[in-house]
């Protein structure tokens, strides 16, 4: 019994994804070119994510704060690489009010300048460091083809800029948001098993020394950069002027990092986990983890529902109750369309055998218990067993859907089918990557750490490989 | 001992604002002009006021969504009031990328454009309502003077959309949000006694067709609109096109509010309970309520410190220890800046006897209590008194600083003193209104709702009143 709104994954995937966004009313189109809406539903599932992350980030000694939403095109250019990469899909603010700006500025499209800017000011000694600060905002970036949370004019972020007195506390830092943040978040909050490692030189940060990036492999096996986490070295320091005194009472230019994660994230959680009945959502960052759907009204049900949502709610799981006129089979479709993790019935037949019916959202499984039962710890099991499920699941499609190619004969074969992550060696040049890409638009994903090359050739050239690079279709 | 950094509030009052501003690393401005820097201990509080607001939103049925940042010209212009009120404050984006746009676009001044064009997608029928949404975002507004937090070109806000089966209802929304959610803030939480009343015609929001708006005083008796609540009725719904079948299965528009405050709200607590050393926070939106400083640092000192901090953190209350390696009266300095409600000073000879000494931050008094006091009861009944003293004070001030006038002589006595809300009657007319801004730019706050007018005579012209206004001098 699939959703009549939404069309199957298997027969139009893009489709299919563009479906699930509006029937689960998740985010919607607006008169505003490129830009979407971001529906209560969407947004609420963007606060638990912000609620989780600003926990993780306050805890190791992060600190929220804000930016002007515009900048000053001078400004812009200080840092050269920045400007060549952003410029062409800025937004330029050209007049204010009745009068034509002097200089024109952007409508951020990211914020090194503007943080880069104000570090310069705030920064003196090596007591004044690390500065680990980050926003919430949106940034611009003027797309021609957009898709909802994969890619807008205007997107939901986070972007975080800290600035250290040392080479290796940049690094570490650069390497705990990625570990410690951003893998946490999809591995144990997502359920998805995104995998991260090095971007090649053609991918890394315009102004990066190098970009960490966590992928993560969507149902029909293409790749989503999903993350990315930017070790700057000292290259915006010099270009802002960004000095401080050291420990030997020496001016030294500062290291910095950046990282962001975006409403993207949004799209990696229903092309991973959901279908055709629409979203399904790891109970761990479902704004509604249980709903409770009368079949009848009389008072016994209404009284038990009511109880069962107090139990829980002192539990701190969060429920609803459906206590609308519409059709059970009607609620049940929405509750599915919304991906609410655990749905609770509770009808008149089953209430006089002394049960109620629970149906876990992903796998469609039905258990009766009696209405005796420990409510609660029966609910937290099942979300737990739902969450850890759920990431097993996407981990085995993951491996399935990972190969290894020693040879261009290889990949050529491996795309013939259904795209995935594609493991194969590389000698580090530019035209190798670029041979790849003529295959059906494959890219490098990222360059895998610690880990041996696979035959010690590169798979297009075969001279010898530098690294253990996975590849992918992008989207 | 006042803070050396911070200029007295009696002898220059703007300074002394902006001195605390800085001091307290509220915000600080930035190389994009008229925008500020939100700074994380500003941030702070904003994210402590959206907290409160929040719950208490959510409570009544809100729900928080996002819509996009520009708005199209063409759209804008639908409502004719709105753009006229709006188009000579915007900032217009005309450049996407390297290409000059088909159509301007402006960064939102305020909303209302974008949502009522959604709601003309998504209303149908009475069924569909009502919709209460709410977006937290920054807006753009083309100033030409600005300070922080009181007027910016980029400022921090939410704003409430609302649509409504009948007129009743939408205008109970609209007293709902200004008695319920914004005097409930400004009494409860900020302990700022505000006067809530109807702005004149000339001073309603573009395209209303009334508004509310929430007034405080602040310490030099200057008065700051802090907040607005409109009743559109069907202005919007018309030009916009939002119709929904009824009950009676016949087409009507929808009735409509809108309403707001923003970050201008911490220039209204600042400009209100502040003194000579800087910030004083009412402890119900303090970001931290009690710092422990160490004077000396033996064991059994950090021991008390961090069994204090577990006790009163596992009461909820927000507590940080001072452990660096400055004086204590750098410390206590520090504190005092910052505005955190009550300091717990821990020393070698006041241990010896057994005691520790608690500071409030409002009035300075000591008050030593007992190392075996129960130190979580002692703090709570000091944060309450803390916070209901405020609000007394405030209350008190306000209320010395209202004054009544008769006649124009009256008036123009008064502002030959300190300013402050003046009550006196009107006739209802545009001209009188500009009368009195001829006295030192005198304007209407707002009409008491509720009250007799006081002598039946307009304050100008000496014709019959129709209404009791507050009139002060404005932000």
């Amino acid at each position: 019994m699939a959703n009549k709104k939404i069309v199957s994954r298997d027969v139009d995937f893009a489709k299919w994804y563009t479906d699930v966004v509006s029937a689960a009313h998740l985010a919607s189109y607006s008169n505003v070119k490129g830009c979407i809406i971001l529906e209560p539903y969407g947004y609420l599932i963007w606060e638990r994510i912000q609620e989780i992350m600003n926990k993780m980030l306050k805890a190791s000694g992060h600190q929220n704060m804000a930016m002007p939403m515009l900048i000053p095109e001078n400004l812009m250019k200080k840092e050269s690489e920045l400007i060549e990469g952003f410029a062409p899909e800025v937004a330029w603010v050209t007049e204010g009010g009745s009068n034509k700006l002097e200089e024109r500025m952007c409508i951020r499209p990211t914020s090194e300048t503007l943080f880069s800017d104000y570090y310069s000011n705030i920064v003196k000694s090596y007591r004044d460091l690390p500065i680990k600060y980050n926003q919430w905002c949106t940034v611009m970036r003027w797309e021609k083809e957009t898709r909802p949370f994969l890619r807008g004019r205007e997107f939901w972020w986070q972007e975080g800029h800290t600035v250290h007195e040392t080479k290796e506390e940049a690094e570490e830092e650069t390497r705990f948001i990625m570990d410690n943040v951003y893998k946490k978040l999809f591995y144990d909050y997502f359920a998805i098993p995104a995998i991260t490692g090095l971007k090649t030189k053609s991918e890394t940060f315009a102004g990066a020394e190098y970009s960490i990036t966590i992928e993560s492999l969507m149902y029909n096996g293409v790749s989503l950069q999903s993350g990315t986490s930017h070790y700057f070295g000292q290259k915006f320091s010099k270009a802002y002027d960004i000095k401080f005194l050291n420990r030997e009472n020496k001016l030294e230019y500062a290291y910095q990092t950046s990282w962001g994660v975006s409403n993207r994230m949004i799209g990696a959680i229903i092309m991973v986990h959901s279908d055709d009945d629409g979203l399904v959502l790891p109970p761990k960052i479902a704004p509604i983890e249980v709903i409770i759907i009368h079949i009848g009204d009389d008072l016994e049900i209404k009284t038990l529902a009511n109880t069962y949502k107090e139990k829980l709610e002192n539990n701190e799981i969060s429920v609803t109750i459906d206590d609308s006129s519409k059709t059970p089979g009607y609620k049940f479709a929405e509750a599915e369309v919304k991906g609410i993790p655990v749905r609770i019935e509770i009808g008149r037949r089953d209430l006089e055998n002394g049960k109620v019916t629970l149906v876990r959202r992903d796998t469609k499984e039905k258990k009766e218990i009696s209405t005796d039962a420990d409510i609660v710890s029966v609910i937290k099991e099942m979300l737990d067993n739902m969450q850890s499920d759920m990431l097993e699941r996407a981990t085995k499609r993951r491996d399935k859907m990972t190969y290894t190619a020693n040879n261009l004969e290889d990949v050529k074969k491996i795309m013939e089918g259904t795209p995935g992550f594609i493991k194969a060696d590389w000698c580090g040049s530019l035209e190798c990557e670029q041979k790849m890409k003529e295959i059906k638009g494959l890219k490098s994903r990222c360059i895998l750490e610690n880990t041996k090359p696979l035959t010690g050739k590169c798979v297009v050239c075969g001279k010898e490989a530098k690294d253990l690079v996975v590849w992918g279709i992008q989207y």
